[in-house]
């Protein structure tokens, strides 16, 4: 089923659809499942073959909410036949090693290993299977503009929101233009959702009026590697050391996945396999256990990846919505990235079938502030991981106890630990009273 | 009592003690007490005189443990009076306001508001009523020297600790050089406290080899004053503004003390007084009660004071040891200054009565290492504060997001709101297994 080699059965190309998506990551191929559970078509364009899509390297760790997800629109199985469960992941500093466990410390909430790739295969196989036939999934389609997503064609001008922007119920006949198999084509939408990414036109199609980006660069990049190797233990480290940031995560009982910080600019072939072995048991070395090394293997893929953060607001403008990475992007310390991007499309599919069912647009119109609300949560829990545990060019000495302060207090302070364990373990989907992330109390 | 332009008693001049104190501000003060009730007689050398010593303005917020030291040892019957009794603070930002409850998030633990200069007052009060015929509190004398801490006079090297450090209980005959009355006079004692601020000669005793001093200049000062005006609500209110940071607090019913963000170097005279009140109006205001205004009255005090970070380490060697601001500064953000310097005292009166008591050097062994975790933790509370609620010259659009997610699940969390409120309201004296800061556990 999820041979990429084999050709996909030809797909109807379609003229309209109710909710064209633009992008065929886990976003995009999430998000079209949950809309076909909900009972409304949609049309996946997807610029890449099937091949690349299902190769594409990404995260791993996947939040309990992001599990319950995937469960729920059928795309769990393999998921929990193959995924490890993990209580928590270690933190190592100071030649030292801690272990949080985030059931004790973040309500029972665990975390699951289970590699982005790997979703996506999951997602494009009960695609074909189940929705091709209401909900084409186009690949090579690459999609050069989106109209008509906030300007009415009646006479009528759209009501503005408070932020300038055009609510979703606004009139207007939203169309994504795309080149497939060499044909210019057209889609007529009633909604358009972007989950092409940072690079992708949807972002880009915010009326430069009322769009604005707020972005960070951080000065460094991991170079992560995959290693046909057992992982060393069954722990997640994150480790802070004087020779910088290391990270020891895994793909299955015989795969390591681990990353190094190094420079920006970092040319992968400047590691050879040595090195980074070497330099990754530097990184990783206790104080009381001075034998400890991983266990080598050959490595297979060696890449540099940047850092970065980035939010664009708002998330929504008339019939265009972003998600997953058009609308953010977060450094991968603190392993956000696909779980905002489910969260983002999960929260999206219960407003569109809250508006399917209904006619209201009071969900969709919420969408943007309400999830801004989680992406900024988890903007500063990115930063917050990132900047504790990497070691800045510039960093003095004092910055650099300040860091081994906080990494203190997070082994000693179950309070601490709780505040680094629930940002982790995930946040529930949506605010409420009992979640304890409900909105700010007013003071009286 | 406390009228300090009544001469005090002529004070015999001592050529020797067991504990010679360097400075008479609050943590020398605190530390005679303490010893003479542990019944170890000491000296103290304060450089200015009483009414320069007692009108010294500086902080004003106890941590509960603070309130149950001064207690403890009979200083505590006017800050019972007339300290003001507060549950908590409040975050404003974006326009709203949130009440973080201490005892509700930190086991009970509330704050008080007693200015430095009266606790100042209340134990120079009881020095000269109690102490003075054993433990003598010289104004006016102006150390220059301190030799012999860490040099044995025999013939035996002392015992070096794995950071270079001489033990306390190494031979040693330590002498405090000051002048007095014009006099060269020679202070002989068994032990040497540094209580003379970041400037005093204390710290520039440790031997350059082994002491080594972390610093960090922040980017930004405060205005100060004091003013003869109703605070405007029982609150301390830390504003985050777009304008800057402010701070509400107050030291009576009848007199208001604010603070304003301002760029380093600023001269206080370009502040007049209304320009003052409109610029605290103005960062405190709340969207939904444009009607808050703070109470106006006459200005009394003006003054700029910088931020900044310093920690010296190690905070003993041989018979000398560091106490309060010369071996540590915070920015005042956290509130931490005072009741750090009480703890460094409290700790170390503990340690000298159970040498004294038992011969054991233990305890005075442990004292810099248990200190600097402490310090180190307040350092990294008062740059967090810091961070979080001022705004810095370079500060991006995108750093300003962060800073109110942060207060934001602050506002919303407990989790997070309780990892400020323990921080704030201050940890236990000592570690210990249940006071959730015992020290790191070990990951087996």
């Amino acid at each position: 089923m999820t041979d990429g080699t084999t050709p996909t059965a030809p797909v109807q190309v379609p003229h309209e659809t109710t909710v064209g998506i633009i992008g065929g990551g886990p976003a995009g191929l999430l998000l079209a499942r949950l809309l076909h559970q909900a009972g409304i078509d949609s049309v996946v364009l997807e610029s890449r073959d099937r091949v690349y899509a299902e190769q594409r390297q990404r995260a791993g760790m996947l939040e309990q909410t992001t599990v319950d997800v995937l469960r729920q629109c059928g795309a769990g199985e393999r998921m929990d036949r193959e995924g490890l469960v993990h209580d928590g992941i270690e933190l190592r500093f100071a030649g030292r090693a801690h272990h949080i466990d985030f059931p004790t410390l973040a309500d029972g909430r665990r975390v699951t290993i289970y590699a982005q790739t790997e979703i996506v295969k999951d997602l494009i196989s009960l695609h074909l299977a189940h929705l091709s036939g209401t909900s084409p999934l186009l690949f090579g389609a690459e999609v050069h503009a989106v109209n008509g997503i906030g300007t009415s064609t009646a006479a009528d001008a759209p009501d503005r929101q408070e932020d300038g922007a055009v609510p979703p119920g606004s009139p207007a006949q939203p169309t994504v233009h795309y080149t497939h198999e060499g044909q210019e084509r057209v889609l007529h939408c009633q909604f358009v959702v972007g989950c092409d990414g940072f690079h992708g036109v949807s972002r880009g199609a915010l009326p430069a009026s009322v769009a604005r980006t707020y972005e960070r660069e951080y000065p460094h990049s991991w170079l992560g590697v995959l290693a046909e190797a057992p992982p060393a233990c069954d722990e997640l480290i994150y480790a802070h050391s004087p020779r910088g940031f290391a990270l020891h995560s895994m793909r299955s009982p015989t795969v390591s996945r681990l990353y190094l910080q190094v420079p920006n600019g970092t040319d992968p072939e400047e590691w050879s396999d040595d090195r980074i072995w070497d330099e990754l048991d530097a990184r990783f070395a206790l104080e009381s256990s001075r034998g400890w090394r991983l266990n080598r293997g050959p490595i297979t893929s060696k890449a540099v990846l940047p850092m970065r953060s980035s939010v664009t607001e708002p998330m929504q403008y008339g019939r265009l919505f972003l998600a997953g990475d058009a609308a953010h992007i977060v450094p991968p310390t603190g392993a956000k990235g696909l779980n905002l991007a489910v969260a983002d499309v999960a929260v999206l599919a219960d407003a569109f079938a809250r508006h399917h069912a209904t006619g209201d647009t009071e969900a969709l119109e919420n969408y943007s502030a309400g999830r801004l609300r989680r992406v900024w949560r988890a903007e500063h829990f990115s930063y917050f991981m990132t900047t504790t545990l990497h070691t800045a060019p510039d960093q003095s000495p004092f910055d650099t106890r300040l860091q081994l302060a906080q990494l203190e207090r997070i082994a000693s302070s179950s309070t601490a630990a709780a505040e680094l364990a629930e940002n982790y373990a995930g946040l529930a989907l949506l605010d409420g009273p009992s979640d304890g992330t409900a909105g700010p109390r007013p003071f009286s």
